[in-house]
Parts: structure tokens; sequence; C-alpha cells
């Protein structure tokens, strides 16, 4: 009955539902380096991915707050399971508030590697 | 023989060459609702437009610096013209570094002042 998404049972973390997702704030967490990274290898994934799977190069806090940006801007789904928080993607959402520009952000970061990478 | 953009006449503003624009740079300047406004207009448009053209509910040095973002991280090119400083939209160089997402992102603030307009 209210307006954010379900909650899983336990320990859950406040999302956005998808009507309350901003265009302002999707770019907003997408502003950053590390977690543009973050979502480029959710994406390739495909999957749920821990927050330990990531190897940033920053502490354990500063990696907490680039995920929780992330999730309060409803780009990605963070889920406790068993001791693991576990993230997701939130392609539906995305895909279906904005069609075809989650793809074409993972492009353009995908070109702007290529290029800087080869220079 | 540098590496920025030819300096026009007379009072020129620093612009990032092509080359050195970077998408989180862009994701930033489009994350705020006014710099996506103007970009909105500037795109819609399709010409230059004076900084006085644009009716921002915000003070002048505000108005300013929204449009020293957006032209620091490439988005914009200001020139001035006269007593006039225009801004035009760098879509060629948008288009060329990361194609189909400047029209992925107007696409997708149409949607959404569509969407909220409806609310």
């Amino acid at each position: 009955m209210t307006a954010t998404a379900p909650a899983p049972a336990g320990r859950a973390l406040p999302h956005p539902a998808r009507e309350q997702i901003r265009l302002e704030g999707v770019l907003h967490a997408l502003s950053d380096p590390l977690r543009l990274r973050i979502v480029r290898e959710l994406a390739a994934d495909g999957d749920e991915l821990s927050c330990s799977f990531f190897d940033l190069p920053v502490t354990k806090s500063t990696t907490t707050h680039h995920f929780r940006v992330l999730r309060e801007a409803g780009v990605i789904r963070q889920v406790y399971r068993g001791t693991a928080k576990m993230n997701g993607l939130r392609r539906d959402d995305l895909d279906e508030l904005f069609p075809g520009l989650l793809a074409s952000l993972l492009d353009a970061a995908a070109r702007q590697e290529a290029r800087l990478g080869e220079g």
C-alpha cells in the first residue's frame, strides 16, 4: 500500500519505487568513475553480485557509500542474503522508465574505456 | 598545435577539446535539473542561444555557474558575439564520442517530463 517497493524479509534496505526514480539522480549516480564501473560489472555479469566481489581501490566505507548512492538513485537493488549484501542492476525498471538509456550509457562507457586505453 | 579547441577572437572561454571530454563529466553536468533543461532547450532550438534567452528561476550568478559547468564538461560551447554570450550544444562532439547517448538522454528527459506532468 506504500509507494515503495516490497521489502524483503529481514534487514531490508530502502529503495525508491520505480516511479520515484529520477533521471537526474541516475545520472548523478553514474557520474562517478567507481560507480560507473560497478554498474558496468553488474551489467556484464547479469546476476546479483556481492559487495565483496568488487575490487575497488577505496576503503570499505567508501565502497559502501558508492553502493548506497546507486541504491538510493534506483540504479541497483541491494538485498541481504544470509551474511552477504547482494547487488543487482535494476535494468527492468530503468528500461521501462528510460528505454535505451542504460544501453547507451554502457556503450558510451565501453567506448571511453577503449579510447583511453589506447591513448 | 594545442590539445584545446581553437579559440574565437576576443574574450575566449576555455573549452575541453573533443578528446578531453569525459563521460562522467557529461553525466555530472546533466545531473542537475536546470542544466538538463538548458540542454533540452538548446537541443530543441538547434542553434546558439544567449544566456539571457533562458528564463531560469535562479540568480544570474547561479545561471552563469550552470552554463560554466556545462561548458567545462564539454556539453556546450560558449562564445562571445558582441555583447552576448552565446551557447551552443556540442552535439557533433558528443555524438562522435558517444553515439546515441545524447539522443537517449534527451528522450529520457522528455519521457520523465511527460510522466511527471501527468502525475
